[in-house]
């Protein structure tokens, strides 16, 4: 049960933003620039960050959601997403993407955590200034999206089916629209 | 120097929004409707929460940015502010700040660290749903601003004057018109 009434029964985000309409319009709008918006990144890498700095801040509902979301996207299926969560680096993604998660991973313990050689790293791998700026900015809105989710003690699904059927949905519907639905 | 070519020198996070115009709309509007929306909780506690949750994350840009506010809105100078950054529980603000600002910490260092004893006791000192909903996306979004700063080496000008003549302009111009100023 969630520490506050929301005087709905929608799981996660859905029921803060339900419950607060003045809030829930620009965390959407950024979502939906993030995580899909025009961008060298995909709509699956975005996701995949976000699902990733998720996994780490320990919240059930976002990685799930993304963690789907990003899978819909990237033709992966749910146990390869989990393998990439737990252990990156040996999976099969671009190094790139290795670097740019590393970044991610130093921006969910802080801001400081971040280093000169992962910058350095990320740009020899490739990543564009305008990538990696991204790559911190999903990372740190989904150290707030989590803590919003799991301050406030939401409902999430337990059956992670759940989120692997919503996904395509969301995934064409975007972020704009994801309220009441 | 900032950890990517931002083209300009603005401080903190005023040159991320000019080096990313389609991210800091989002930003500035939720900025806008937290810090300075129609609240039952006032400008000064709100930037206080905002404030101390940049204590927490040793943001100095942020934490400077919005004590210097909370300062101005509450007519405290700038030790004042120090004071309930450092010993919140000593000082002379409201129980109800003092149960909302320990809310507050404890979303800094994760969602679930926020417990059902610490919602009670706000509850107890006259919070509403609302108020608590507010704390904690308030909290949350600082930890969200926080690293952006941060995660991106931004500059940030060491003098907390500089800080201290700037509030009132800010407090006076709200946070849409925060970029080019």
């Amino acid at each position: 049960m969630a520490h506050i009434d929301l005087g709905n029964e929608l799981p996660g985000i859905r029921g803060l933003m339900a419950f607060s309409p003045l809030t829930e319009k620009p965390l959407n709008a950024l979502a939906e620039v993030l995580l899909r918006g025009d961008n060298s990144l995909t709509r699956g890498e975005r996701e995949l960050i976000g699902t990733y700095v998720s996994y780490l801040n320990d919240c059930f509902f976002c990685q799930n959601v993304h963690g789907a979301i990003a899978g819909h996207y990237l033709g992966c299926n749910i146990e390869e997403i989990d393998a990439i969560k737990k252990d990156f680096i040996n999976q099969n993604i671009t190094a790139k993407m290795k670097a740019l998660l590393t970044i991610a991973g130093s921006v969910q313990k802080g801001g400081k955590h971040v280093s000169h050689d992962q910058i350095e790293l990320a740009k020899i791998e490739g990543a564009s200034d305008l990538e990696i700026h991204d790559t911190v900015l999903i990372a740190a809105s989904f150290c707030m999206f989590n803590r919003y989710v799991d301050g406030l003690a939401t409902l999430a699904p337990e059956d992670r089916q759940f989120y692997i059927n919503r996904a395509p949905q969301r995934a064409e519907e975007g972020y704009t629209a994801s309220v009441y639905k």
